[in-house]
């Protein structure tokens, strides 16, 4: 089957054997999602080698369920994994990313207790967003968000675009903050205030929360800047290397700064299924999966949002 | 009076008029303490010019009563003040650290609701710790912390062996960690468990826990190292400049960082008077006023805790 694999920071799709862990459940991959933490991965981040990958919708090859996948594979035993939180289990996999081959293919395993079916009015187009939409709800399992908040996300790229939509969602006065005007006219046409940073940078001290999802230093400086004292900075991006962090800062306005990464992709599908999430707007292009490198360096580009690989095979 | 002054990164004690605003509260000064802010201070650090001080017990002059005093004094008319917490008050004045002379000096000014009675039985040495020891148990209104948590408390210091006094009175499992065995042996001596930083790295991910009192960036890396996944790092130091922070690892062990300052006086005035942290210990060096120079700067050396100044006029 075709896969689409980093080896020592090289991409290419390749022809490699079917994964076969009589264990797993094999999916039929029909839709993945480049996501940013791919190109990060292609740059080296987090050591892999192997399928990248872990945004998806496919098919149970057994039974035609369609379905959608949590990425993270817990080893069972633990007590996070007993919990029913795989998470954090300190031994678990994590699809295309830690261990285990990933959705960028004709063909994926996961645990069968990954699996969520997915409801018949959902587009394929659309459950391929279930994962990066579920780490969106997943600020709300980190930090309570309620209507009296305010809450500035910043960064406009396609996770800043999911964030923005489910945070306005509890009722909080939202502002997105970005660079890129095509981009912040998508949260617009949801009613969602936006930004630029310079502007934004005037509001200082003037917000409960913000959403860090620029993935840049300058981004986490603003954030520290428009936080009122005793506010809350969540931390989404994944990016490679260290920042700077003004410490005293920190302790003097006693901020809180909580990381969040995979959220529950129950929240996230409800969300699809009532068309709550303008998800379309953030879909720039689509390859097949043969064109999978091309499809990498186009998700890099200025100005492009999610890119899709389709399983034609 | 005689204040002990910094002006432009210069130390003297000098001769200056008493405070005189009549609608604050003039009290002679006992006893206060030279804080590490302090030190900092005299580098430079919140760019204060004045008389630094800020942990004092001292007698109101018109009544006798003796007193302690919370350092924050608000507007009043903020919503933070009106919600009797002015400790973030956009306006607010601190005591020998914003736009208020301190406490090393024979005389200061402070509202009548910053200031508390001390119970009898608390001698002036120990009520001098006050401030600190609400500082310590400022932790406790940031991070719940219960007997089923396992908790590390980094750095020796005199902050440092507070919190981790304060945090093993909750019946947590607490550990010390410091490279000075004569300071790590205060703590031992409460029946806490200590630790060199080199024996506890091999902890990765243990603790619920981290307090960074070190204000190293040595001590804010391995308090990362330490923390299980969604771990807490209580961030106690306010230290000069900026400090490199491993992004994505707050992120993907969904870490929360908080920062924490001042705490209420009334618990660390309850803990002084039920005896139930050791502060005898904590003292180094006591001189007068008068020698407040040389008194920094035993402050500042090795081996030396808590310095503390006595009003002798």
């Amino acid at each position: 089957m075709l896969a689409l694999r980093v080896n020592q920071k090289r991409l290419s799709v390749r022809d490699i054997a079917k994964p076969d862990n009589e264990h797993e459940v094999l999916v039929r991959v029909v839709v993945s999602g480049i996501c940013n933490t791919d190109l990060e991965i292609a740059r080296g981040y987090a050591g892999f080698n192997g399928t990248i990958g872990h945004e998806f919708v496919g098919v149970v090859e057994e039974t035609g369920q369609r379905v959608v996948g949590e990425i993270n594979a817990g080893c069972g035993n633990c007590e996070l994994c007993r919990a029913g939180d795989p998470r954090h289990c300190p031994n678990r996999t994590v699809l295309g990313i830690v261990g285990r081959d990933g959705a960028h293919a004709e063909f994926l395993q996961l645990p069968a207790i990954n699996l969520l079916p997915v409801p018949d009015n959902i587009p394929d187009e659309h459950a391929a967003f279930a994962e990066p939409l579920a780490a969106a709800c997943g600020i709300l399992e980190r930090v309570p968000i309620t209507r009296d908040d305010s809450v500035a996300v910043i960064g406009d790229g396609k996770l800043g675009l999911l964030c923005a939509q489910v945070v306005t969602l509890t009722g909080a006065g939202t502002v997105l903050i970005g660079k890129h005007d095509e981009k912040l006219r998508i949260a617009a046409r949801r009613g969602i205030e936006t930004s630029t940073p310079t502007e934004a940078a005037k509001r200082v001290r003037q917000f409960d929360v913000v959403v860090e999802a620029s993935g840049a230093e300058s981004g986490f400086n603003l954030a520290l800047d428009l936080l009122r004292p005793r506010g809350k900075l969540v931390l989404k991006s994944t990016f490679h290397g260290t920042t700077e962090v003004n410490a005293a800062r920190v302790v003097v306005d006693e901020i809180s700064i909580v990381g969040s990464r995979c959220g529950r992709f129950a929240p996230a599908l409800d969300l699809l299924k009532r068309s709550a999430i303008d998800v379309d707007s953030l879909i720039s292009e689509e390859y097949p999966l043969s064109k999978g490198v091309h499809a990498m360096k186009r998700a890099r580009a200025k100005g492009v949002l999610k890119v899709l690989l389709r399983n034609t095979a």
